[in-house]
């Protein structure tokens, strides 16, 4: 029997477009990875008889409910005392859910007021999800047929609460194993990809291959079904062979967190040391190599010149060329990148100069010029990329810029 | 009468969590601004059979039906024709509609292929919403009471299309003026605030007051509705001063992005300008002001020092003290700071220095333990901070670090 998903979400912070519902998001992707089939997403706000109405219909077309938010310590928090209420089932003070909360608190040295007790107040004959990431803990039960999982809102708590907890708990609902394994693509958009793979992807049952995009580049994820893993694995290698036929060097990597991993990886194992030079881009290069535990590796450090006095100034670049250029050009890109490389000390430094708009630069550079250059022991090269597009805002060019510079990093590292 | 909005989306892609439901986001944020009362979201797949049941109890429980997704050329594309249905009408052929499309192929320099067509079938009768940031038309109608909005799926037509087509549409249902102020707190947590706000947050009806958790700060959200922005304008202004009599300076904006925008304008304002000196947020403070357009009013730029070569090389942090103490120490945050003042040219400088994890670092400081320092012309400041807690890796860790460094900043701005 294949089981089927409503996830519910509650709190009147979504309906007002306050946050986006990243949680339904997230628990989708894990689900239906788990061969569980997601039917509904619903949301209803912080009020009890929309609630009780909203989990009276979830029961009604699904056989799991997964609950997201409203665990708080706050009045506003409903859920597990509508639930219970649903379910014909009473709340239940929990002693060790209380003594795990007032750890929480003390681990973190802060003082815990009152109110955050109500958390440890579970439905009767629940099993209880301890929350490792946060306060409130999650609970799970099986009533009549539906099986019922409350997690919490905030999603650092709500994602690995489900991996960590609620996955355990519902093993017993999937039959076989179901493995994926992603292919990252840059350097061509979804439709490119999908245009190439479009026949495999139709024709393709088990495993599937399907495309995602991401920001500024495409994951494709090949999705085996079978008893064992070994026995998943080995429908996925033949599949992610030929995708490799197909798209030659444009993937990058496959179950890596993306660019900055590949290229502090390959930096480390050629033995050699990285840097930037930002300006368009304003440090999120060096954030994104940074936020991989263990960039310390390879990553020396960088250097953010939003102002053309810090080019001149730290990195060297000439004075002479910025009056009479300006910042964005590949001059400016390369000597950035060549400046970078003596002053950090590194082997390889990534630069990027551009216009992240809003508006155009003073010299009247479009909004999403850009150049980016890469300064290695054997040359120095740059690359000018238009990267305006009518839904590219300057947090996209931003993204796509840095994407640029570490696929550079990346191809130079792997001898292309 | 006051209205009430399902949001109803459409697609299989929402379900296995290939995309967020950003639209439903953008619109609930859209729909409160205008005073209608969002009281549902909900999601179905591309099946005719759910989405007609959708529909149905969307009818029965508002009055007000948006819905995105599936206006597409594609056979998975099933909106309009079931929506038609549930509410009795035929879908007509629109010439006009199909010559736009023809159109915006023609301006993209793309070939159309035929099946863009079907988007030009509508309901009969309905109002068209032109869609001038894509292919697929919208429509609207009002049908027994209910008033039905049907916009694409892509946010970045989806949006546009609610705010220049549907609005003038759906202004007919507007009564009064719903206005919000938020203010943005740093240096408790949400539990903290809504216990010294909580007699208020349960007292007062309009306005309301709400606390939200974001990433490391809480954002206290004042919403009023009345008759003109005037009048709820005066609603709020006596509530926002008694919340900032009681948090005091944890308030630091109103209607602001964050922190960073906050001290850009704070070092602006006194005609001052900022750099950084990070070592393990690695660039994220330079990043995250650069996020805000027209940073590079105040802002010059940055040194990322991840290695300690680069805080003595570039910094000019004292050698000896390195070797003595290792990075992690008050004496570094400061010298870091001081460095960056000197090399940046700049009168504001933030460093941070600490274990951002997920292990010790080499000498044994634990995962958490972070200093952070602010270099002014009249001195310069450490602060040793804990960040740890269970549920606080890497990424919130380095959050929260750049959040203090920016809060010095902003307190000592202020002439806190």
């Amino acid at each position: 029997m294949s089981h089927t998903v409503e996830i519910l979400s509650v709190g009147t912070e979504l309906l007002l477009g306050n946050i986006v519902n990243s949680d339904a998001q997230d628990l989708s992707r894990e689900l239906s990875a788990l061969g569980l089939n997601v039917l509904y997403h619903s949301v209803v706000g912080d009020n009890p008889g929309r609630l009780r109405a909203a989990v009276e219909l979830a029961r009604s077309r699904a056989d799991v409910l997964i609950t997201t938010g409203g665990l708080g310590p706050t009045c506003d928090d409903l859920t597990k005392q509508t639930l219970a209420e649903c379910f014909g089932r009473q709340l239940i003070y929990h002693p060790e859910c209380a003594e795990g909360i007032r750890c929480f608190f003390h681990r973190m040295g802060k003082e815990m007021t009152e109110n955050n007790l109500q958390q440890a107040y579970l439905p009767e004959g629940c099993d209880i999800l301890d929350n490792a990431w946060g306060t409130a803990p999650g609970c799970a039960f099986e009533e009549g047929g539906t099986y019922v999982v409350m997690l919490p809102g905030p999603p650092r708590e709500c994602l690995p609460m489900f991996r960590e907890r609620a996955v355990p708990w519902l093993s017993r609902l999937s039959e076989g194993v179901i493995r994926s394994r992603t292919l990252r693509v840059f350097g061509a958009g979804e439709s490119a990809v999908e245009a190439l793979l479009r026949d495999r992807m139709n024709q393709l049952t088990n495993p599937t291959l399907a495309p995602y995009a991401k920001e500024g580049e495409v994951e494709l994820r090949i999705t085996a079904k079978a008893d064992t893993a070994e026995a998943a694995d080995a429908l996925i290698a033949p599949v992610e062979a030929d995708v490799r036929a197909v798209l030659g060097d444009l993937v990058y990597g496959a179950d890596v967190s993306g660019l900055p991993q590949v290229v502090l990886e390959g930096a480390r194992a050629r033995g050699l040391t990285l840097g930037t030079a930002e300006s368009c881009t304003g440090g999120l290069v060096a954030k994104r190599l940074t936020d991989v535990p263990g960039a310390a590796s390879a990553f020396l450090g960088g250097v953010v010149s939003y102002h053309c006095e810090v080019k001149a100034g730290v990195l060297g670049v000439s004075q002479a060329l910025l009056e009479e250029r300006g910042a964005v050009c590949a001059q400016v890109a390369e000597q950035m990148a060549q400046g970078a490389r003596r002053v950090l000390g590194c082997d390889l430094a990534m630069s990027v100069t551009g216009v992240a708009g809003p508006d155009p630069d003073e010299r009247g550079n479009p909004v999403g010029l850009v150049y980016v250059a890469l300064a290695a022991p054997d040359g120095c090269w740059v690359k000018e990329l238009n990267l305006a597009s009518p839904g590219a805002r300057r947090d996209r060019i931003r993204i796509l810029a840095a994407n640029h510079v570490l696929d550079m990093a990346r191809r130079w590292l792997a001898g292309k």
